[in-house]
């Protein structure tokens, strides 16, 4: 049971619930006024934090933490053609593994209890993902214009048998088909044909640039929203990473056909890609999520500015200082990302038969301080060094800033050796 | 002396200054390869760190930490109106004194060695500036329009009289009007009368709002900074906030003026103030500096989360990952503050004969590695928990995280209580 903070100033905000959290058998067994006398196996002194849904990261490319700070400030055609690609041609599984744990280890470090990612080599992150306790939606990254187009389809299927439901139960697998511009309709209909067949989801990147938008229309004469929604795409439980240049026709095709969103405000920043019409979708309904992207675009894996981001591009972006008040980034980093995984049954929220998925924020820093509004606090002031505890599927995998289920210093030390490995291969 | 990091990888960024730096007398006498066997009263070991001048954040209302989370997501004026005129028309000088301390605490903690504060009782914020050991640049809050106007000129006076190169010099005083909406161009003469007698600088927040161009566009048939220009006032050495809404003409009086300008990235997105040109600004050699503003708008003090936004927000409103690369962001926190405040002679940066405003950040995280390129580090991925040690004028007042200088517990209480009370009198 956790014991969350009550009375430091006997005042909570909205979305904080004031009590005790007990969880029985990796669920969420009781919130609020749960007696401490009970039969506990174990009491966690939660004094001075603030108890909440672990953060869902919607958008990862885990691996990818090898090359942060490796290229950056770059237009986004040179970042891709001289560094990103020709490194990520020579990567290898024990390179996606302890990249991946590197990712996880920092995701575990600022509060994220699940994230969704797409990318290469899936056993190796899998792997990654079963040992470290946290939880993960999976896809195995498709090229479908590439020659191994064909060959990443069969990896995936091939992932997805081996993983989904895995893990006990923390892995879920997806398909990863990339976007519409590397990937055709006809290459999506074959994925679209696994989907139906394994009954699992759709992890796309979609209308994240303007060259992107050109590239389609000149192929398509339409625009990737609308292409998707013509060739059936959204019939299938779809995670959208970015939707930065939709229109308001398509924001309705989103709404309707309950699309997932991945908004990833600190990577469409850095890259320069756009702003995504965010109020706008929420006003339509669409419970918009957030992701990090992969840490060479971003180059961090904190959700907590994520969320700070997404409230104040958005303010400024509508002129609005109303725009994304704070309880709202919250619920987006927390119960909208649930949903966009299309796993709001059992997560991202801090209610009775949700898996404990929580996390403890120690409040008791001087950023923190005074105390006039929690949600506020957590958005606006907050950084993820003050996430304290870590709890997945029931199990707490940090404690007091230590993660229990990793080797910190052996990470750190796998990830340096492969990055510079890998840059002194390209030259 | 303290050791930085040179050896962690072998490499280091631009920005990053290999070998050793000695301190004398408070201030830098010697950067680079020094040996460690010299007469040296005390090594700091820094290794695993990299050593940055001190953050100078350059806007800043360090008192209004305390209502920090107290009133968010508001329209502007209902905001000023209905919560932060009415609380701080109670405040007190102990109000003052620890909310101070408070902004201090955490600067302090987040790596700032000089900020530039414009507020009132400015008699306690200068001994809490005294007592904590950090660095500042100090003017008494004036609305010429109000009717306190005559008295609050003379305390400004008085103010600059008493603390002016006090506190062992780490204390300069500022004239500080609010702003030409509220300070009439006949009331800024007499400023800069004083200005003039006193040689001191002049502290004042410019165009921040639409709302304020249109006032000063109604009142006087011109914007802000012309009218500024107009009566005179850039022919003394001013620090202007914010300047959101300047056109290219007004950015070429601020460059031949030489006016440092405190962009407030962080501040403006909150209270949707608009985005300032700033790479236009910076392209015509103004070194734009950054500041945090007051915590009840922005709401921390935290200028590595300013570096960033600031090079976030200027790339995708630009939609070019090229504007304000990390190094100038870095460059904006550290060199262009110093310039903004008149004291790049003094501060700013790490090089012999320079005063002594050092800190030292922790690169022995997860989310800073693997190491490619330090300032993207400090810019991208970094956050304020990873400064370890901080000096200002060659005295250790962080050590591995711990404020030698203050109290942080009781500052906590006295914070909180003081908020408490005033919240509780305002109803
Ligand atoms: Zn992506
Ligand atoms: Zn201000």
């Amino acid at each position: 049971m956790i014991m969350p903070m009550t009375k430091r100033h006997g005042e909570t905000g909205d979305y904080c619930l004031p009590g005790n959290i007990a969880i029985y058998n990796g669920r969420i067994s009781g919130v609020g006024n749960i007696s401490e006398d009970g039969d506990f196996d174990r009491i966690i002194d939660a004094s001075g934090c603030v108890a909440l849904p672990g953060f869902v990261n919607t958008h990862t490319h885990a691996a990818m933490t090898l090359f942060r700070s490796y290229a950056d400030d770059l237009p986004l055609m040179e970042w891709l053609n001289t560094k990103i690609w020709p490194i990520e041609a020579i990567l290898t599984g024990p390179d996606i593994y302890w990249g991946t744990m590197l990712c996880i280890l920092e995701m575990i470090k600022s509060g994220t209890t699940v994230f969704a990612d797409m990318y290469d080599f899936m056993d190796d992150v899998a792997r990654a993902v079963d040992e470290s306790g946290i939880r993960a939606v999976l896809s195995r990254g498709m090229i479908g214009v590439a020659p191994n187009g064909e060959r990443a389809l069969q990896e995936s299927v091939q992932f997805i048998k081996n993983w989904h439901g895995k893990a006990g139960e923390r892995i879920t697998a997806m398909l990863g088909p990339h976007a519409p511009y590397t990937c055709p309709p006809e290459y999506l209909k074959k994925v679209m044909k696994y989907a139906e067949e394994l009954e699992v989801g759709i992890h796309i990147h979609l209308a994240e640039t303007l060259a992107e938008i050109g590239e389609i229309e000149k192929a398509y004469g339409t625009r990737p929203v609308q292409l998707m929604n013509n060739i059936g795409l959204f019939e299938y439980p779809v995670l959208g990473a970015h939707l930065v240049h939709v229109n308001t026709q398509e924001i309705e095709i989103l709404a309707a056909k309950k699309v997932g969103v991945a908004h990833n405000p600190q990577s469409n920043m850095k890259l320069a890609s756009g702003i995504a019409p965010v109020p706008e979708m929420l006003k339509k309904g669409i419970p918009v999520a957030l992701g990090t992207d992969g840490a060479s675009s971003n180059n961090n894996l904190d959700m907590m500015e994520e969320m700070r981001s997404a409230s104040l591009l958005h303010k400024v972006s509508t002129m609005d200082p109303t725009t994304i008040p704070a309880y709202q980034a919250l619920e987006m980093a927390t119960r909208n990302g649930a949903e966009a995984l299309k796993m709001d049954g059992d997560i991202g929220q801090i209610s009775v038969g949700k898996k404990a998925d929580i996390i403890l924020i120690d409040f008791h820093k001087p950023h923190l301080y005074p105390m006039h509004d929690v949600a506020a606090h957590l958005v606006y002031s907050a950084q993820s060094a003050d996430v304290k505890t870590v709890i997945v599927d029931g199990r707490v995998i940090m404690e007091n800033r230590q993660v229990l289920t990793l080797d910190e210093e052996r990470i750190l030390y796998e990830a340096e050796k492969c990055a510079k490995r890998l840059v002194k291969a390209v030259g």
